[in-house]
C-alpha cells in the first residue's frame, strides 16, 4: 500500500467573540484538512490547527508523504524529520498558543495514516493504539467569557430566531452570573458532567468568583477547572489558589516556567495541570526535575500525533502524572481522532476539553458529532470512523478564501473593540 | 475475532555447561510455549523463559484470555493486572536472573496477540509497532566460560563428528585463550560484529585479561562488552573499569543498585549498560534521579511484552538513554520476536544479545534461523512469521519430561561440579 495523494485543503469555521488571554476568537476559527489517497482507493483524514505556516509545511513535505507506505510510521517520521527544520525559534509559552509547525505535520500524518491502517485492516483507530478501553469518553463544558454575538457569516451579530444552546451560545458571558447561565445552557445541551472556564480575561478575583458561583450553582459533584493561561505571577496563583482549596478538580496553567509551577504546586493542595509549561517530550526531564504539574494535557496536534500521545501517557503513568487533554477550536475529524485517543488511554484521568459546542458546522457526512452525557460514544470505524462530506468541505474552504485570515491572531481581533489592546505574558 | 484455545507446552532444549554468576547451565534449558488459537481459525504464538511458576501463572489466567479479542490488548491487560499477583516478594537483582511471573504471563499474551493481528492484517509484527526502521537487525556474539561438553541428551559429554561451531560449542574455555578461540568460531560461522562476554564466574583479572586478548585478536573494529553480572563492588568496578576504558562499548551491570551504578558511572568514561538495576518502568524515576546507567537493555520477556518495550525504548529517548536487549537461552519463536522488535525500534543503539548459537534445536518450520554478518533478516510475516513445527514441539515436550527439571536453578547444577558451591549476591 502506497500513497498516492496528498490533498492539504484550508478550511475556516464560525466561532464566537469568545475572550481569553490571548485577546477575542475572530469571527472564523480556521483548520486545515489533509486526506492521503493510497495507490488501493483507500482515503486517510486528519485535521490540525489552520495557519499558512501550518499548510506550508504540510506542502513541503508532499514529495516524501507521497510513494511512502502508511503502515510504517518510523520510517515516514524519519523522513518528515529530515524536511521539517527543528523549531528551536518558538519557545512555546511565550505565544499563547502552540505555533509549532513540525509537531502538526507529524501529527497530521500519523492520524492520517493510522485511518487508513484502520481501513485497511477493518479496525478501529483506538485498537491501533493498543486496544479500546472505553466506548464512551467523557468531555468536559468548556466555558468562556465573550461578547455578545455569533461569529461566522453573521460576523458578531446574533439570529434572533436561535433557540436553547444555539441562543445561549450567542448570549455575552462577562461576568460570574453569565458564566453560570453559559454553564447551564451547555450542560443542559451536552450533558457535560464537569466544567472548565478559561479564565486569563478578567482579573483574578472575577474570574475565581465566577468558579464558586459555579460551585454554588452544580455543586460538589461537578468538578470545576480554571485555566488562566499561565498569566497569573506565582504569588497571584498561590493566593488565589488558596482561595479555590477543594473547589478545583485542577488549576490550569495558572503561571510561566515550570520553575513558577513548581512554586505554586509546593504551596497547593489542588492538583496542576499544564499544556504550557510541559509541552514536549523535551520538557519532560525538567517536568520530572522539578515536579511542575501534576496532570500533563497532550493533545495530538501538538505532541506529534496519536501515538506520540500514548507514548506520553506512558510517561504519565511511569512518573505518577495524571493525564487529559488539551483542545483548540476543531471539527469532527479531530474530535473523532481526539476520542479514539481517549479510547484508548488506559490512565485517562480526566474528562477530556474541547471547543466543539463553540462551532456549529460540520465537514464530515452526517453533520455534527452528538454528545450523550458528555461523553462522545467512540466511532465504530473501521479507521477514525468519519467520511469528507466533500460539498460541506468545499463551504468551509470558500468561507476561508472569503474569510482572508492567514493566522490566529486574537490581538488583532481585540484591538477592533478595545482599541490599543496588548497580549501580556503575564498580567496580575 | 475471539481467542477459542491456549496451549501451554513446556519444553527443554539442549544447552552446554555455561559458566555464569549464578552457577552452571543444566544440561537443558527450559522455555515455554504459548499458543492462541481463534474463532476464524489463526493461531498466534509466543514463547517465554520456562518454569513450573511460570507455567501456573499462565494457566491460572487461561479463562480470562479464552473469549478475549486479540486485538485489544488494553483490555486483555487489564484482566491479567486482576488475575496476576503483583510481584511483591520478588527484588530483582537479588536473584540472579528474573523471576518475576507476571511480567512474563503480560509478555507471552502481548507476543501471541501481536501474531494473530499481523496473521489477521496480513502485515508484520514490526509493522503493529509503528513500522520497520531496519530490516536487517544486528545481534552480538555472546561468549561464555565454559566446561568441556555439548549438554541436552549428549549430558555433559561431546559428538567427535561434529566439525566448525558445533565442535568449538562443545570445548571447554575456562581462560583468555579458551574465550578467543570460542569467539573466532563463533564469529567466523555467524559473522557477528561485535562481542559480549558473560563473566561473574572467575576473579575480575582474569575477566578483564579476557577482554584484552579478544581487543588483542579482532580489533578496535569490533565493539567489545563484559558482564560480570553484579557481582563485583563499586570498588573493583571502578579499578577494573578504568583498566578497561577506551576498550569497552559498554559495561554491563558491574555491580548491584541503582545507587551502586550511579557511583561507578560518575568515576567512569565507559557507558554502563543495564539489566539488572533497571528492570521495570517502576525503576525508571529512580534511574532518572540516580542517573544509574548509560543504557537499558529491554527484554520483552521481562518488560511485559513487545508494546511495553517500544514504550521503554521512548522512555530511553526521553531521558537519553541507549537501548539495546538482553537475553536468556531461547528458541527460534523469541528470536523472532527480538528482531520484529528489534527492526521497530528506531532509537536501537547496539547489536542485540542472544544465546541462540548455544541451542542446535529448533521448533519452528524450516529448523534453525539464519544469521547473516551477525544479522538476523526480519522474517516476511505475517505476523512474526514463523509456525510451529509440531513434532520438534512434541520432541522438546518429551526432553522436558524426561529432564525433570522444574525451573532454572545452575546453584545444584554446579555443585555437581564443584561440591559446596554456593551463589553469592557480590563476590569480588
Amino acid at each position: 500500500m502506497r500513497i498516492t495523494e496528498m490533498h492539504i485543503t484550508p478550511i475556516a469555521l464560525g466561532d464566537p467573540p469568545l475572550l481569553n488571554a490571548a485577546g477575542l476568537h475572530a469571527p472564523y476559527c480556521l483548520r486545515t484538512v489533509v486526506e492521503l489517497r493510497t495507490s488501493d482507493g483507500l482515503s486517510g483524514l486528519a485535521e490540525v490547527p489552520g495557519s499558512v505556516a501550518v499548510d506550508q509545511a504540510l506542502a513541503a513535505v508532499r514529495e516524501v508523504v507521497i510513494g511512502a507506505d502508511p503502515r510504517n510510521w518510523h520510517a515516514l517520521r524519519a523522513r518528515l524529520a529530515e524536511r521539517c527544520a527543528p523549531e528551536t525559534s518558538v519557545a512555546r509559552g511565550d505565544k499563547p498558543w502552540d505555533g509549532r509547525t513540525r509537531v502538526q505535520v507529524y501529527s497530521a500524518l500519523d492520524v492520517a495514516c493510522l485511518d487508513l491502517q484502520g481501513k485497511a485492516y477493518g479496525v478501529r483507530v483506538a485498537d491501533l493504539l493498543g486496544g479500546v478501553v472505553r466506548e464512551r469518553v467523557p468531555y468536559s463544558a468548556y466555558l468562556f467569557y465573550k461578547y455578545e454575538g455569533a461569529g461566522g457569516e453573521l460576523g458578531f451579530g446574533t439570529d434572533p430566531r436561535a433557540t436553547g444552546w444555539a441562543a445561549a451560545r450567542q448570549r455575552a458571558a462577562l461576568d460570574p452570573d453569565g458564566i453560570v447561565a453559559q454553564a447551564e445552557a451547555m450542560v443542559a445541551e451536552f450533558g457535560f458532567q464537569s466544567i472548565k472556564l478559561k479564565g486569563g480575561c478578567f482579573e483574578p478575583a472575577q474570574e475565581v468568583a465566577a468558579i464558586h458561583a459555579l460551585r454554588r450553582r452544580f455543586g460538589p459533584g461537578v468538578p470545576l477547572r480554571l485555566d488562566p493561561n499561565a498569566l497569573w505571577t506565582v504569588e497571584t496563583s498561590i493566593r488565589w489558589g488558596r482561595d479555590m482549596e477543594g473547589v478545583l478538580e485542577y488549576l490550569e496553567d495558572p503561571c510561566r516556567t515550570q520553575a513558577g509551577m513548581a512554586e505554586v504546586r509546593r504551596m497547593l493542595k489542588t492538583p496542576l495541570a499544564t499544556n504550557m509549561c510541559t509541552t514536549s517530550f523535551d520538557d519532560l526531564p525538567g517536568s520530572v526535575r522539578l515536579g511542575s504539574e501534576d496532570i500533563i494535557l497532550t493533545d495530538h496536534h501538538f505532541w506529534g500525533g496519536l501515538r506520540a500521545s500514548m507514548e506520553l501517557a506512558a510517561h504519565c503513568r511511569t512518573f505518577a502524572r495524571g493525564v487529559s487533554m488539551h483542545s483548540n477550536n476543531h471539527a469532527g475529524i479531530s474530535l473523532a481522532a481526539m476520542t479514539h485517543l481517549g479510547a484508548a488511554m488506559p490512565n485517562l484521568s480526566y474528562a477530556l476539553d474541547t471547543h466543539y459546542p463553540w462551532q456549529w458546522e460540520e465537514i464530515i457526512v452526517g453533520g455534527r458529532i452528538r454528545f450523550e452525557e458528555g461523553a462522545v460514544v467512540l466511532p465504530a470505524g473501521p479507521g477514525l470512523g468519519v467520511e469528507l462530506d466533500r460539498s460541506a468541505l468545499a463551504r468551509a474552504h470558500a468561507a476561508y478564501l472569503r474569510a482572508g485570515l492567514t493566522e490566529r491572531n486574537d490581538e488583532i481581533e481585540m484591538q477592533k473593540k478595545v482599541p490599543g489592546w496588548k497580549f501580556a505574558a503575564t498580567r496580575w
